[in-house]
């Protein structure tokens, strides 16, 4: 097929009119999918059944420092979980406080009380007039969602290939004191797959913020997501890379088992130079007695050590890999020669980026709604759900099975073509 | 032994001499003895065991719902929880919201959202000039931490045997705006084991506060953790009250497992009116995608209905009661002619609230430090640590064996005889 700018009105009229009878045939089998959120599918969820054979009543409860799990006490998690945690996020031992079962809620408490509290003792953020966080886009819209809750003025700061447009951030960063941070998942990005290269990590590193308390939030929460073994892609480390630089305490680093183990039965943890952590302190030791133990022990039995976790990365890659495979076979196959979109072949995390011709991503994931399917709303990747160009669409292949997501794109193929057309069709 | 106050200098110095000695002998034996919270012992653990044998990975992880509960959704808990929940709370289903492990995290959350948003659309605390939670006394020092993290003044309220006294706290909450809020353990008070009388309760429900957005937080941690079978305390419900009342939005209801399973293992919940619910889900949709529901189902399972529930506390109140018995006896016995302090035998709860003669209990604490035995901080049931009389001490008998806890009470009161010689000589 030729790109269908190249097509003349009556072959455009021809090949709708194909299409909209496969469409109302497809429409007519009342197909129920919801491929909107990055769910694990059942069968990886299989993978690690084991471990809830790990904790039984005869187990020995007590953790390493010899206190009974099952108790109160130990307020920032288990010598072995900080351990598998800490060497998950490639931190030192003593730059890790483990949490509760979701990274979501980790971020949303350091905005909270950075609004109450301010950040080491600067002046809260409710007392300001103005407070922005700048967003890379496309990007997680429970981040937007986050500062948005706040009233946190958000600016939109376009993705590269190598991470977030870094001559903005540094403009923005360096020279105005309302931004006070910066949303990122700096490895397999939500939605793009998108690593931030070497040069954008030192440079994150070498920002100088006109506000002391600038936090970059690092969010890296597909950092041992690969799909293949032999093309992975490689991060610097941030804290790292933050003190070589000078600015130890410019980022808070986030990452979960959510989607290692159970989503909303894993651990999380944050990451950050000593002195953010006696800030994060100050408030963690008024607001709980202590976050799940036994779930700790639970997940540091049964990995037993970073070797374990990264075996069963493998696993789940083997059930993940072909997903994105039949995605980006069937955008290739269906839709390479049109000339009508584009999108990003991941080595990794959860998502695959789609765009569209401006104008067209909200049209078409309105008509696969109509189809049955359910993809993330358009414009949900950017901050207030506001895509510019309205072209950005998450693919998010984990959870179908694998007949079910051929299925699926078909019917994705089809509306991209169908809205493309009477886009095509309108302008002629 | 006749009445301290009725001995003569000489009778004192003899007594103190004696006393002196057993204490130096004590104290030879390098104990240590960890009294300071409200811990349940490893023997109360092990009776909930079993919950640790609830799932294994050949079990059913759907919920009556049918929703795979290892994966992600269900943001406010899952059927058989919030059933088996909102009957320990006596509460309607549809009333009800399931958290993570920590009650304490809830009420935190409570604060914070109204300091940042405000409650049911009043202005954000954050913006007034001043704030002030009612604080019944002696209370619970987490609470007061929280109030106190936040900037709002706390107002003493003297506590009575029918709970706060409601002169004064209709006094403040129906005359000053500035008045949010009200901390209570309503049932087994935390550190008293008072609860409540119908009367106190219905004057609660019949506030009529000056601020829209006053709420009372009323944390029933204690709602089923009776000592005795046939000496049991009721409590009205208060949602029910304040809805007959009129009121149906003026109240907060907290609860857990953490004393029921495993503390820090376990299920908190939030009662509130359908209004004030909505509000909360604002937040809660924003900071989380959900809470552990492996660990609802497991605990919904292990309990099957209230029933089960209502059995274990039994098993609880057999190991618990012997060890309020230890302590009081050693109070009455060694105590209850001197005519030096007072104390309330409770029916319940996880604590015995101990008065000395005014100005002596941070001595007292201090000296049984001295002996190696760690008694709660005194001052700590009053906020901002501080107790005008310096007379409260809360006695924690849950954690040590009961061998340990007749020699902790042995080394109090022989703190408490001594340092109250001291003073009684120091006045004569």
């Amino acid at each position: 097929m030729a790109a269908y700018q190249n097509l003349t009105r009556d072959e455009l009229l021809q090949e709708q009119k194909e299409l909209t009878a496969k469409f109302d045939q497809i429409k007519s089998e009342n197909l129920y999918l919801d491929m909107s959120r990055g769910r694990p599918s059942a069968a990886q969820l299989d993978l690690v059944k084991g471990l809830m054979d790990v904790l039984t009543s005869n187990s020995d409860m007590k953790c390493e420092s010899g206190i009974d799990c099952r108790n109160y006490g130990v307020l920032e998690g288990i010598p072995e979980a900080k351990r598998l945690l800490s060497e998950m996020m490639e931190v030192p031992g003593d730059q890790i406080i483990i949490y509760g079962n979701s990274s979501l809620n980790v971020m949303f408490d350091t905005v909270a009380r950075s609004m109450t509290h301010g950040v080491m003792g600067s002046t809260p953020w409710c007392k300001l007039d103005k407070v922005k966080f700048l967003c890379p886009v496309p990007g997680y819209d429970r981040h937007f969602a986050i500062t948005e809750y706040f009233g946190i003025e958000m600016v939109n700061i376009p993705m590269t290939e190598d991470g977030p447009d870094m001559d903005l951030v540094e403009k923005y960063v360096n020279n105005d004191p309302a931004v006070k941070g910066i949303w990122c998942t700096p490895k397999y990005s939500n939605p793009q797959g998108v690593t931030y290269s070497d040069e954008t990590v030192r440079r994150f590193a070498h920002l100088t913020p006109a506000a002391a308390d600038f936090r970059i939030y690092w969010d890296n929460a597909y950092g041992i997501h690969h799909l293949y073994e032999d093309k992975q892609d490689y991060l610097l480390e941030i804290l790292a890379e933050c003190e070589k630089a000078g600015h130890p305490d410019m980022v808070y680093k986030f990452a979960s088992t959510s989607k290692i183990t159970f989503p909303g039965s894993g651990v999380a943890a944050m990451a950050a130079s000593p002195a953010n952590l006696a800030d994060v302190r100050k408030q963690m030791c008024i607001q709980t007695i202590g976050h799940d133990k036994l779930n700790q022990l639970r997940h540091a039995r049964f990995f037993k050590d970073m070797s374990g976790m990264v075996a069963m990365m493998k696993k789940h890659a083997d059930i993940l890999r072909p997903k994105f495979e039949i995605v980006l076979n069937a955008l290739e196959t269906e839709l390479g020669d049109l000339g009508i979109c584009s999108w990003i072949c991941p080595r990794g995390g959860y998502f695959i980026a789609f765009d569209s011709l401006p104008g067209c991503a909200k049209a078409i994931v309105a008509k696969a709604k109509e189809a049955g399917l359910i993809m993330t709303e358009a414009g949900a990747t950017y901050p207030y759900g506001k895509d510019p160009a309205d072209s950005n669409i998450r693919i998010a292949p984990s959870f179908p099975a694998e007949d079910e997501l051929r299925h699926a794109m078909e019917i994705f193929v089809l509306c991209v073509k169908l809205v493309t057309i009477e886009k095509l069709l309108a302008e002629k």
